[in-house]
């Protein structure tokens, strides 16, 4: 390993390197093609207030743009060897440009590179979020239209309650990820702020064009306080995972409402063998797996925020603490746009069977409808609800399609505006 | 206690019925007025489709607005004698208007009650939080402008590493709530939907007028989909508690520094005798409690998501689960913006201590200055990282005013922008 | 508020003290009777060493277990008027003994009183969690042995796997339950420690008699150190809360299986009307409110360890954020242990349906026990599983008493092994 | 990838199949052993019942041994090639001993399999645990009683409060060590129970020798029922992570307490150059970096404990959410232990600087000592209270020896019952 601050004389000790070193080289894997990025930016803004010539500026940026290219194909590995990427990619480029590939540090903290590093990781990830959760609402309005009268027990408390239908389900869902992806947006708009060039917290003695970075790297402000780039060192990361996680709460909605749709008792979908596992003992299984793992997705979010805000609880300025955020929200992302990439999919894929569903409309769905129906003609709601629940028949004459079509109320199965949403959809950004 | 299920065959358990309760009655006594506000809408609502009609109306808004009264004056109690605050209003315009009283309820569940009063007290709370953070933002821009050129150690791993300034550490403040402000706006328009008019979340069979009702109770959006608005119980909840922790966040890392600063060791700060506290046992302390208590003020805001999280891992539809949401978003705002509230003050009355701060600079703090001016002129950074460590004297001829002034980097200490946080500040929202 | 260090000039801002304050007061309620009982042995200690003269000593006792009987009986309220309950218990006092009244705090702190009164609160409670689980496995052990024959769909994934009987079922929380009161007990042996005596957090220039308090309050053992005493609170509550959130995991599986098992398409279970609830819209349903809000149970003892977790980022020594620990432990025990107590009733009451559930047991569920009798003839399992899972009739001749009675592997429903879960169950302490 | 469960017509999707393994294989290294050694059990077991005859059984003993030296010595890779660690042992085994070797899955389930592989690795982390906590407290009393004498001042609100001791100091995490050993080793002795033998969670039509690998895997005892053992997946990973949390915490305290005495500020201790490390671009820093990382382990734990807690909200009976309990357990374990292994070393090695110690003794320090010897004398302690703080010198005489002498309280700087402490150690198990 290669440490900047190494001396003759520093002491070592295997165990404690070890645990000093942490996994963060491999976490690096993700964050160094927008290390990469980010000095390209810097170096160029060095360039433009003079400290880098003109050629020095060229050959780095010209081996940068070579690194990442080398890194991508998979010529260069980020490995135990350096201690971090920001390390090797000094070593690489000192390797090809000498004196001059040391150069690129001049005006800059690993405090403020990894800093904007994980800002542009963010900032992507949110987009694939919302990208996502988009996809999602799409497939979720197109099923909602295709199965808008399809009847379905409305349930609370997990009890058949009214009629409802499978397209307001799908709808639900729809809106859901509808306010999901704004989430993202506006999560990823709150983060939208550059932090290179505050070096370890305070600034440096350089005129630095912060301006040009920010432009170059596309952000839609300069954060410009230098101690709050570092106190906002997780505070950014803890509010992207909220957003992923409000989607994958959303995602565990769908995957528990399978979950139960997909058992025997319920016996109301349909899910093609790409999406569940046999079983290795009992024969006669098909297992919804996919489905139970997208439910358990959130918790992978939920366990990065929690370690993320456990770590924040710390005085101004860099510490070696807020290193330990950066494991969780990898992790966090990796595993929740993982989940989140499946779902659009899942939902195209979610086959309602309608006998099933016909068979589970009893009776007493109707209760309500009729207890409303004598409220609005005048009967005291009290009074009605007690005529409804002690009547012999509460459903006399009434039909799935007749109680549907009833339910007038905006949104509900009579009504779903789905127009609505659709423009609600096509009116987000990204 | 009154119960609208009730029949005389109801068996009851003293014990199960105090657990079914829970403190949800006086938990209520927070979301009463905005149940109420409600209700008028709802009422006016029924009106415009001939549901009631305009005597009925008139006499139960009258009544509403003195219940409402009433209410604010003490003169009307919520207490253990009612289920909860639905069923208090129900009770208290049957006790004045008879049958028509009962009518309130017709098209209506307690279900998209509770979520429209919630809806309405949650704008109310981040319009709060906003202006908290606003005010903080002020306060922390003015102290930083009065004390700009304050000389103070910058650390990084608590460190003294360079010099800084008072300034510095204000603005990163002031930077901290302007965009605290802006996740509060963020978050009031993401939530700014109305549920009013889905009952138990499949919509009802009335013709139901959602836009007058999203329009009197000046909704940004009307909530279309009636299992969403389900399934969105805690949901937006968790994302208002979200961005008041933000905000409580930089409130407990402004006091861990504090914290530090009146410490004997540091000795940077004094603060008035209004935000300490004497000592049972020791007669010469003055203890900063407030600041240990706004340290604090976070966990119940992080104790609150968690219990809000833990509540919904559930399947689409309203379960009896989610007024477990009630009490942990009632607590974190009541604790949180109790807190919020206190900080502006404390902001402007924290007193620096010039001559500590001058004594706390020490040679080496001038190190970093000296390489980069080194690398500067062209020496490599690892060179002049060297030359710097082994120097005998580094910092020959520094002074603090010197060295704040070459930290010329956009926001560091010799340039802090100032205007522009301004700028950002009084752009915001609210 | 009588404040024991107030002077003249102490400012006060009442915004600032009320946000000092929090309901630390009302909380109190909960352990006064806790912190009077430390206090007499505290004063019968002082006796001991001569601080106190016998007079004083007998004068302090009786009028503190006066105290103790009118607080019970409510002639004494704890309310605002008061600091806290330590104020209360003096300032109650000196109204009657004047200064002898006041030298009850020689030699202590609020610091270690409060410590005190905790721990002899966790005692209880941790107690009455051991009680109410005991219970709990009583009744399911009862519940295993009367429907150990019942046959019930066995469920992995939620899917149909294999026969098993209520009995397992039954039987399995048994085994829980006798866990979480292993668990409750080991949990109080490790907190059962004095830290009466210890002052601020480092002791006192007296020679206090620690073992005498100790031996008088029942501890096991004297918690040594002043600063570890200071450095447990928060510690021991949160294990105590971790004791009780196992318990309440396991409940929340009770509820769930339950919230399955009375939906109409499970049908297994029927609840007395004494734990269901009806709706306010619907005439036609009967809620499981009370199954449900024993699921949502765990999520206030999940947020009230986060929240105790996340105060615990501290230095040594006394700070008043740990004030912020003792709403969420008496929350969690509170909602907790209320919880808890709802549950052997409801075990004993958890009424199967023996028609839903043999119709349930569909011809699928014999094909395991095939594919191992195949196996066990020496067919490789592989190759068994495959046999099986073609067959065109996997349950020819089975019935579900047969594979019920060939079940015969150590626990499962052919060999429950209930008397040794009783054994166990009747071994634990308490 | 090998399925047990494929058939020819099982339809898979690439991105799919990645979310489903998710790094599932991989975390299985750290199990694998555990697993081979409990798959030897198993297959002694079934040659008990004559299932295996014995050649069969001697066969597979002798490859599972084989695997395990071969795997231990990195001959053979876990990786990618295979779903999980369970199919990779059948896989070798079946690669040398053909159907024999697939026979070794007769009466199991992977759902068992993992549970006792998990079973036995938490047993060796708790005693790694206990083993560290041990170590700790050995070092922690060492220190103690080589400065039994050193003054320093004792502080509350990180006030300088009383004189106290770094004895006192180090006394402290002795005794919180050794309550962290003790909870280990309770913790440890909860859950050792061989869940082995329950198949997938209904046990088998086969008289499985549940005694038999009990005793062989040397479990206390056996845990009796399937659908319990299965439910306790994630319960006991908790417990475990719990103990090990609580462990963490007083590290993290002792870090912060190093951080602080670290600082210039401070200046109350130096550490070897082996836990620090320098700053890339201060030239003039030694940051505390392990003390940093060890104050930030307990976020590990804390988030894989939320992480586990958030998938746990489930029905009975396996679901394959409970895979995503393991991630979590042996990240937890993992860096926590890796950092309870540094703490004993850091122990030994923090060096007080005695001079700057008995400079921070400031005179205010005697004060509570002088109002407490006022109390003693008779003088009403509110009183004495008061003198004292009025006094103009209250320390007039007073030195940090007598003081330290006059703190004889049990546990306090004068009698710090460093023997008590060092007899509980040596009487904890393991």
């Amino acid at each position: 390993m290669s440490l900047l601050w190494s001396t003759e004389t520093t002491a070592t000790d295997e165990r404690i390197m070890k645990f000093l070193a942490g996994e963060d080289v491999i976490l690096d894997r993700e964050l160094l093609r927008y290390d990469i990025r980010a000095t390209i930016a810097h170096v160029e803004g060095l360039a433009r207030i003079g400290v880098l010539d003109n050629d020095e500026c060229g050959a780095l940026v010209t081996e940068l743009q070579s690194i990442d290219q080398r890194f991508a194909a998979g010529e260069l590995q980020l490995d135990e060897r350096f201690e971090d990427g920001h390390s090797a990619i000094e070593s690489w480029l000192t390797d090809k440009l000498g004196e001059t590939g040391a150069r690129v540090h001049t005006g800059r903290s690993r405090n403020d590179q990894v800093l904007v590093a994980t800002r542009l990781f963010l900032r992507d990830a949110l987009a694939a979020l919302g990208q996502h959760c988009r996809d999602a609402a799409d497939a979720c309005l197109l099923q909602a239209n295709d199965h808008a009268d399809w009847p379905m027990p409305g349930y609370t408390h997990l009890q058949r309650a009214v009629v409802s239908t499978v397209g307001t389900w799908f709808a639900g869902f729809a809106e859901a990820f509808i306010d999901n992806a704004a989430l993202a947006a506006a999560t990823a708009d709150w983060i939208d702020a550059n932090p290179l060039g505050t070096a370890a917290g305070y600034g440096v003695n350089l005129p630095l064009d912060r301006e040009y970075t920010s432009a170059a790297l596309n952000f839609g402000r300069t954060q410009i306080n230098p101690v709050y780039t570092q106190n906002s060192r997780g505070k950014f990361e803890l509010q992207a995972l909220a957003a992923l996680g409000q989607a994958l709460q959303d995602v565990r909605r769908y995957a528990w409402d399978l979950s139960l749709f997909t058992s025997a008792e319920f016996g109301f979908v349909h899910l093609p063998d790409i999406y569940t596992t046999g079983s290795s003992i009992m024969p006669n299984k098909r297992n919804p797996d996919l489905v139970e793992l997208l439910r358990a997705a959130h918790a992978t979010v939920a366990g990065a925020k929690a370690e993320i805000e456990s770590v924040l609880s710390l005085p101004s300025g860099y510490h070696r603490d807020l290193q330990a955020t950066k494991a969780p929200v990898l992790r966090g992302f990796g595993r929740g746009l993982a989940a989140m990439e499946c779902l659009p999919g899942l939902v195209r894929d979610t086959g309602f069977d309608r006998e099933r569903l016909e068979a589970a409309i009893e009776p007493g769905l109707y209760a309500t409808d009729r207890a409303i129906q004598l409220a609005r003609d005048g009967v005291p709601f009290r009074e009605a609800y007690r005529q409804t629940k002690s009547a012999a028949n509460p459903d006399s004459g009434m039909t799935p399609a007749a109680s549907i079509e009833a339910r007038v109320s905006p949104g509900a199965a009579g009504n779903l505006q789905l127009d609505r949403l659709r423009e609600r959809l096509d009116a987000l950004p990204g």
